[in-house]
């Protein structure tokens, strides 16, 4: 633990990256951190991730090739960015949708107090644009894994979810000499399919698309129009790690080899004159 | 190779699965399969997937919490899902969103005709409905990696690709005695963020969604809305592993433990009176 915070504060430099063996191409392994303690508002989050680093067995050294990718949850309630839903009057149309949709009235009024506009509200679902350009049920706003005590307690989205993968990162950089990329995920629905997937809601270290247009493939045919959503890919295969119930919240992705660079998720974001689907 | 034939043709008994050792929770790999050659129409493709698997260090033995993902473009190519794009004549209508684009009004052509509808055609964008059900880009109808001699060819999708993964599913389980589940990937473009992820098309051997609703969350509370799409998210993994232009077109991922079951990939997309988005 002294060697943890030793690294936090000072920037000591623990053995690292110089011992890590190169990985073969097409492999990949997901690791998720084991003795992440319950985060409560206040706590420092990257603290308490590199001694998850540290207590979790198989991932030192980290390497140039891993990406951290810590959930949002967590993220939030560090930042204190949650909302007792007892303290909240819903207005009369958030109480109408939830009467007839058997919904929490007041968990709507935090969703459209946080929207900058609604995208759909019909069928029970509300979809709204956030403050940051997400397009997502419910703002992003959640009540699961909120701890035993949380009572009526929900999470908003982090204020600045790029910021929040900065300072991860930073502190990550000074505790193990590694500038590892971050993603913090998040679990969003989609459009004709069923059921949520992972996606980064913010990003620090890395370019969230990996443009291949105009490389060639693997016939050495010019690619026209592939771009991958690289950051959203890490987020989804973390969470297939971590898993929904088990009470780890971070993993480290390691062997995938993300473009390098300082992206931000608004690049992931699609504008609004080319989005078909307003 | 012998080894291969027989046990695709005679079921014989591989050392494998009980020599697998329990995986610790958190922990997932991916394997992309080496030594895939380039699938031509009519080629054994199950044959030639278990011959990678064979010839793929640190794959064997396969173990029951494996799942094989392969990607859509082989099983087309195998099943001979393929258009000579010098073979048709597009309709006006392709003609004119083509000159107006600067897209191929035959490959246009194509979608509309392996379409169920038209989602969107505007901006340079043609969505459809496929016969399957699947809202996607072009029909998912693709030109890359096709091979260096094939000129104007295009895939389709598979016609039945829970029966192409079924089919699969039965010649690894006849070489290896182990029942791995099998998941068919395309890549899919998202509303409202830029790039693709795979998602999955086709299944055998799993439940393509996993659904916690009425499970209790780390904290004991009852989770009312939480669906996973774990088929989507094995195949999203896997191409985070698989890339875009390596020539890897199969992956192993080990450690998932998807929900075993005779699913169907269409249970996992949204019926037409739930769809906010049509």
């Amino acid at each position: 633990m002294s060697q943890v915070a030793g690294g936090v504060a000072g920037g000591a430099r623990l053995p690292g990256r110089e011992a890590a063996a190169p990985r073969p191409e097409g492999r990949l392994s997901v690791i998720a951190l084991d003795g992440m303690p319950e985060v409560h508002p206040g706590d420092d989050l990257a603290a308490l991730l590199i001694t998850a680093i540290h207590a979790t067995a198989g991932v030192l050294p980290l390497a140039e090739d891993d990406v951290l990718v810590v959930t949002q949850k967590i993220v939030s309630k560090a930042e204190g960015a949650v909302v007792d839903l007892t303290t909240i009057t819903p207005r009369p149309e958030a109480v109408a949708f939830a009467e007839r949709w058997d919904r929490d009235p007041r968990q709507l009024e935090v969703v459209l107090r946080e929207a900058r506009r609604i995208v759909r509200m019909a069928n029970g679902v509300l979809i709204t644009e956030t403050s940051h350009g997400f397009i997502c049920a419910n703002g992003g706003i959640d009540a699961s894994n909120m701890g035993p005590q949380s009572g009526h307690v929900v999470t908003l989205l982090p204020a600045d979810p790029d910021a929040s993968a900065s300072r991860i990162r930073a502190a990550v950089r000074a505790a193990f000499d590694v500038d590892l990329p971050i993603v913090i995920s998040d679990s969003f629905g989609r459009p004709w399919r069923w059921g949520i997937v992972d996606v980064a809601i913010g990003i620090s270290g890395l370019i969230p698309l990996d443009d291949m247009r105009g490389k060639p493939d693997a016939d050495g045919r010019i690619m026209r129009s592939t771009v991958r959503a690289t950051a959203d890919e890490l987020a989804t295969a973390a969470e297939l790690a971590l898993g929904k119930t088990s009470g780890r919240p971070a993993a480290i992705v390691r062997g995938a080899n993300p473009t390098r660079g300082e992206g931000k998720i608004s690049d992931a974001l699609m504008p609004r004159e080319f989005d078909l689907f307003p």
